[in-house]
């Protein structure tokens, strides 16, 4: 078992009508906001406006960036980094989902440096500062609100990178379930894949754990799984879109992995995946994971399935383990391709095997996909086919 | 389902050797540390002489108080307020369990006023501001290494109060599981039995709470039951040691409570037996728990019960309510006294009826046993009287 540091300051501020509390929250870092957001959808549903309002209400200076795109590219990091320092700006007010989140984190370790951001990626280059982040999220799928991870894309070389530095992390987030009414089935879909993913990749690894942690995995996997069905058929359900936004933010800051080394095979595969063909995100890991599960099932690691079987979906404890393995599996295509309704191959987004080996080497390299079950170029190749 | 904040903001180095990092934390406060524990322990099992030398070695200059008392006194929170004062202290060092670490919060709020520190109780007084905290946690039991509360009995006047402020919340925390190997079998029991009251004061509630935090209040609860028993048997195995003590840190810090309107009538109750007979909290707590599930348990509460009972102890969900209550609340008093081996009655602790009408009055005065089931004195005298 593992030692580790728990560090997650974050402020959130949870359940409809907080965004009264923006204002005083911004005002502790200074007088100038840029407001970054991605499409129109904030505009929409009048969400911007009542942002605009409260930062005028509080006497601070607005400036604004939209157009982050879903998977945001290094573009956009390069030009809000750019106007960060043209316009002297204090701090970032992040309004949309992951994307946007990520985008907003770049951006504000880039407004600190003087070389071009790329170099956080390519380079590793050292972060020493980063402007302050605030959040407010319309989306529950990256659990970016409450963490100091980020992944951009660069489209000229087909790579798609993420990156931790505690200097990322929002100083505040705001959580408004009602926010996510209007996010569409197949959004709710991919993002809810996006966040079992989060706690798949923590939860199956063989190192020894700390059980408390494997309790709280299985609770988030189970209130996935509940919530998504209900969120689709009811979009306003409070109750559904508050379970999965505050499942989302503990599926990935940190607090569930306890120190482990962890796998992210699933998200490094995926984000070769989304470099070439700029798929969403949650979508792809909900075709590869169960395939993934499949390929790296054996005796060595039988056993986390039937942990997962048994307490996530309820399997007979007493039947064979590998039957366990294979109905929890069963389940979870259930889950992924029946409830979510998510496309089940790579075939029907019209993906082939062209760039497969190209993907798994570029896989390989810019991730380490270690430890639950090794996974060499081949092995990644050989995943990417079954999901044809 | 109510809104709420998420505010918990200390930092955690979790596991044995991380102690090399308390000079560079405590530099980053000032130069003069004030250094707290209880009785003689930490000089017995050589964690005294590791602090010492890390604060040396650091350059801080080193100053101590000793003494602190199980059920900490006002006594001496007024004695570390005004040594603070004296000799100019810039932050505060926690080191043992509980007791020592709430007597320090109160020092450190103490230090920055004029006004007597059990104005804070008494009379409500306002915190403005605090001394800053770091702790070493040498028990597992009242989660006071990362939440913002501290309990303190004034033996003159018969009170115990516990008081929340966010001034309080250390800065810093150290858990090393192998600090706990030495606690006694006795301490052990009364630190879990601790820590589950804190889970079930949250969880027995009839407020629409996140299914996900009762997933993870069902987890954390199954973590105790399951590794209090192994602590108890083998007080050296580090899994045990390391599940209690972070699930008692997440019992009580604020997280699974997500806005409730928390009841905690049991802490109420067992702040008048310790106030008033001096006992150990979680014995009183053990004590009292199962009896209060008794007098709460009819048709608007029982739903919680099977739920609890199903989850936490695998009881067929079958079974008739009221059958799967009262099998619960025996499988609780089976863990309290026979896993355990705690006293089960007060009666045992040669505490008589004397004060039951007295303390009854005080407990609804101090607190608001409400919610749940709301007590009224007649109740809380007859739950004391069923403890006997």
């Amino acid at each position: 078992m593992n030692s580790f540091i728990y560090d997650i300051p974050t402020k959130v501020y949870f359940g409809p009508n907080q965004l009264n509390h923006l204002g005083e929250e911004l005002q502790k870092y200074g007088k100038r906001v840029l407001l970054v957001y991605g499409g129109g959808s904030i505009k929409k549903s009048g969400l911007y406006d009542k942002v605009v309002k409260y930062i005028k209400e509080s006497n601070l200076e607005l400036f604004e960036l939209s157009g982050i795109e879903p998977n945001p590219r290094i573009e956009s990091v390069r030009k809000g980094a750019k106007m960060c320092k043209d316009l002297n700006i204090d701090m970032l007010l992040a309004v949309g989902g992951g994307s946007t989140l990520d985008a907003t984190k770049w951006i504000s370790a880039g407004a600190c440096v003087d070389f071009d951001p790329w170099d956080f990626f390519s380079k590793r280059s050292e972060i020493k500062k980063a402007l302050p982040i605030v959040t407010i999220l319309t989306l529950a799928a990256t659990g970016s609100e409450m963490n100091s991870g980020g992944v951009i894309s660069n489209l000229e070389t087909n790579e798609k990178i993420g990156r931790q530095d505690y200097h990322l992390l929002p100083k505040v987030s705001f959580l408004d379930p009602t926010l996510t009414y209007s996010v569409s089935a197949y959004q709710t879909a991919c993002g809810s894949a996006d966040i079992m993913s989060h706690i798949m990749e923590t939860y199956f690894d063989l190192e020894k754990d700390l059980y408390m942690l494997d309790t709280v995995m299985e609770g988030l996997m189970k209130t996935v799984i509940k919530y998504t069905k209900i969120a689709l058929q009811e979009p306003d359900n409070y109750e559904a879109r508050a379970n999965l936004m505050w499942a989302s933010s503990w599926a990935i800051n940190g607090f569930i992995d306890g120190g482990k080394t962890q796998q992210w095979s699933c998200h490094a595969m995926e984000h070769e995946l989304s470099a070439f063909y700029d798929i969403t995100h949650g979508l792809g890991l909900a075709i590869l994971t169960p395939r993934w599960m499949k390929y790296c099932l054996d005796d060595t690691t039988v056993s986390r399935y039937v942990q997962f079987g048994v307490n996530v979906f309820g399997i007979d404890e007493n039947k064979d383990p590998y039957e366990i393995a294979n109905e929890a599996i069963a389940k979870l295509e259930d889950f992924f391709f029946n409830d979510l309704k998510l496309e089940d191959t790579l075939t029907k987004l019209k993906i082939d095997e062209t760039y497969f080996n190209q993907m798994a080497q570029k896989a390989c390299k810019n991730s380490s996909i270690k430890g639950f079950k090794e996974l060499k170029p081949t092995d990644v190749e050989n995943i990417y086919k079954m999901c044809l």
